[in-house]
């Protein structure tokens, strides 16, 4: 699927930068620098900078991964516990209350996840956490300009051919609109 | 909260375990031999065996962390990813349909955990998602017998010490009930 959103997006003429999180051997978890500074003046966030600089310069963002116990894997979550940092995404309000955004560079954002159940489980029982943690505690804190849309393949352990095609025609579709 | 905790269900006669995720500078990601191996006949967890250990003989659980976006942080997040793995706390179904629980020791188990937004984003905005997915996402499959508290502190980035103080009184009102 990753190649299908390189070549879609290129082909309409998008610069596409891959942020593999494994290959780049990202570290999920907050170091303990980050944490003494979250709250200070500036945050540290220099170990992990040229995340931040992609983040910043990015217009559009495909986030692509495989949802585990209705939630992101740790190593994307550390991206956001890492990367979304205080002076880099929002800012802390002066009273603590609810933090301003900041990335507004950014546009569109798409979702591709996989999961292991049903649609029904995801969609009845738990209410589509992870499409809600991404849309209203993330986008809608950081980047309110940004569109979001979320493409889930569900019962991903036993798929057929023609349920991927199908899915890759949506994630197509999905893309033919960015700008 | 954690020697509160210790020292309260030490009173009651328990033998606790404390497993900081952070000073055994556990590894979140889960690996590559992880991954090959998660569907095969036999999930090779060697690399995380002492934390699959303790897990398999506790009778009860505390899980004590800080919520950040709405979600677990990525070091907890990869304990459940890594260590709550196939042939230790639930089976794959032969179907692929929904998994099979394992983790019958497992008797009780409290979550604590702080929060920076307030209570009424979390509850009637957010829905609880990390509620949702600790009691229906990895206890509903993996440790049905298991009873389950959740207490929340929130709006944590500016507390007054009466409320430090009632969410003490309200954890260890929460272990009174412990067998």
């Amino acid at each position: 699927m990753t190649s299908l959103v390189i070549e879609k997006l290129e082909q309409q003429g998008h610069r596409v930068i891959l942020e593999d999180l494994h290959k780049s051997r990202f570290q999920p978890v907050l170091s303990a620098k980050e944490r003494e500074t979250y709250y200070s003046e500036s945050y540290d966030a220099s170990a992990v900078s040229a995340y931040v600089k992609r983040l910043l310069e990015a217009e559009g963002l495909v986030l692509l991964f495989p949802t585990w116990w209705f939630s992101f894997p740790a190593i994307l979550k550390g991206w956001f516990d890492r990367v979304w940092g205080p002076g880099i995404t929002y800012d802390h309000a002066d009273d603590y209350g609810p933090i301003k955004p900041r990335l507004n560079n950014l546009k569109q954002v798409l979702a591709i996840t996989t999961l292991g159940a049903s649609w029904w489980v995801d969609r009845l029982v738990m209410r589509q956490p992870v499409k809600k943690v991404i849309k209203t505690a993330i986008l809608g804190a950081c980047a309110r300009n940004a569109s979001f849309s979320y493409l889930s393949l569900y019962q991903c352990e036993a798929l057929k051919a023609d349920e991927i095609k199908g899915f890759e025609n949506r994630i197509e579709n999905a893309l033919s609109g960015w700008k």
